[in-house]
């Protein structure tokens, strides 16, 4: 009685950036709900970088990670369609953590799910700037990271969603921002399209010189989203008192083994430096004011995001692994059902 | 005309922890004074790790080297016996940056003097709980760790003056405080003469079972003195957004390049951690005021020291060297003059 409904299953643990071993589509029927679920048609969902840890094998991860046989989990944005909780009806949209799959059994007392807006002009946002990515741009721009108006602050990964946010905050917070990515192209689209005040490509030769040169003072706040070497350049040239807010480390989310932390840790104690690791289902709660606060920015036209849609559920694991290659610009969803849900 | 001043002078950059070849003895006379200067006849003068640093070579330490044929700096107590500064006068009881000398030359407009009581009952714990290592303690715990009662604190090095005085500071505000140190007599001392709830040989077998056995909870506050292995046996047992003070990172300092930092450094995300690098001259200006926190604890007996002196100037090399290796408990000094000054 149910309807069709594909899940992406984890059966093995993946190696590397490699998943077609390891999480198989699965052909299957929406279940019977119990009191309590909702049952979401999906219309996006995210692509994550962290989702790559709840895949294992690595046990001091977030929390251990997602058994095998379970469905991957994401937050995914979608109608709802059968309601068994009181707070949803049919026909709302919502925000929720769902599954890589044509539809998601979520229950809002055990996971979050939020309704939001139909009133958004893009509606993609709400995975977007109005989403965890966009809380966490902005809390480790302006809590985690302190950032006072006139420091200069470097965000790595600067065209994914989350950094191309972050930067754009400090510029509209009146910080001198400067990102760091992959590709003369993306250094493009960030001092053109988004008006970083400086971008440096991390494949350069000469990198870590380029960094010194464009930050002659030194980094006052450095928003990481990849430790790894490029994190060892920077600490390198941190300013006295820098913060360093560490939003992801992908560099460490592929490996089976911990790897060394950075050569110039001991920069901490010479600079004096605060560094500190965040997480967005920490802030979830605060979502409805944070974007309360970013929504003149975005009404402005000051926090701009493209989007990198892939088109079918078929086609997930292709676009999952581009994450981790740096073959893309702004928010990665895919897209399950029809666009204009 | 002068005095016969003894000076231990750097001559060359230091290998590791050996001192003989490259911090020499050498004889002088007390220097006339200009303008601003006081002359200070050394009574102690304080043995500090961190020192190494400035010995060179590594040069992204706090500051630059100290340049070769430049007398060693060091906290000194002694009393003034000529001064041309204003704001001091001959027979005025000093704490000061000063040389590892008979005597210190120095200008309190430029560098640290600060006219200390004669009432104290130890005259030492000038440069004990009442000087940089209490200030560092004190604001270690309470500020830079945020430690909250009932919270489990965990400090490295606790046989050393630094390391003591934090575990008995965060008893005085209700922890759970576990010590580590070098040998079974040290965890003695920790646990059955200042009161720490459990103290840890580091190197007893399977340190890392017993840290985890004896914090059952996870770790809220690291206080950190050493880095190294210790501090990644520490960051796999962290609790949720705990925090870790690092005042001091001992295994860095003898070191001729940077050594790679913590395996387990991406705990930083995981725990959500904070890590801050603190440093003494950052605060000096609020030592009265943090010393009045602390007489209390002091006279009723709850802040205790242990003082591991040296005599005689000609003998520091082989006390400094000691510093390292694990070889003695509490503030380590040199006694230059006579003990009653």
């Amino acid at each position: 009685m149910g309807e069709k409904n594909r899940r992406w299953v984890l059966t093995r643990r993946p190696e590397g950036n490699h998943y077609s071993d390891a999480v198989e589509l699965v052909d299957g029927e929406t279940p019977e709900l119990i009191d309590g679920d909702v049952l979401i048609r999906n219309t996006y969902f995210s692509l994550d970088a962290g989702t790559r840890m709840w895949m294992g094998p690595r046990e001091d991860s977030y929390s251990p990670p997602t058994p095998l046989g379970s469905p991957i989990i994401s937050t995914v944005l979608g109608s709802v369609v059968t309601s068994r909780h009181p707070d949803f009806r049919n026909g709302d949209l919502v925000r929720a953590y769902g599954q890589w799959a044509d539809f998601s059994v979520s229950r809002p007392d055990e996971v979050y799910v939020e309704r939001v807006s139909r009133q958004l002009d893009d509606p993609r946002q709400h995975l977007g700037v109005f989403g965890a990515n966009g809380w966490t741009a902005y809390l480790g721009v302006l809590e985690y990271g302190a950032a006072q108006p006139g420091e200069t602050l470097v965000v790595s990964a600067a065209s994914g969603v989350t950094g191309a946010l972050a930067g754009q905050i400090a510029k509209q917070h009146g910080c001198r921002v400067v990102g760091i990515t992959g590709s003369p192209e993306k250094c493009d689209w960030l001092t053109e399209e988004l008006g970083f005040d400086a971008a440096i490509d991390r494949g350069a030769e000469d990198f870590e010189q380029t960094l010194r040169n464009t930050c002659p003072d030194g980094i006052d706040v450095y928003f990481d989203n990849v430790g790894g070497a490029i994190l060892d350049s920077v600490l390198g040239n941190m300013a006295l008192f820098g913060r360093v807010a560490v939003c992801g480390l992908l560099v460490h989310y592929d490996q089976d083994e911990p790897i060394p932390g950075p050569t110039r840790f001991d920069q901490i104690l010479m600079k004096r430096l605060t560094m500190r690791g965040f997480f967005s289902p920490d802030f979830y709660h605060r979502g409805p004011d944070l974007n309360r606060r970013m929504r003149p920015w975005y009404e402005q036209g000051k926090l701009r995001m493209t989007f990198d849609v892939t088109a079918g559920l078929e086609n997930t694991l292709d676009a999952y692994s581009k994450l981790f290659t740096g073959a893309k610009i702004g928010k990665s969803l895919v897209r399950v059902g029809e666009p204009d849900s």
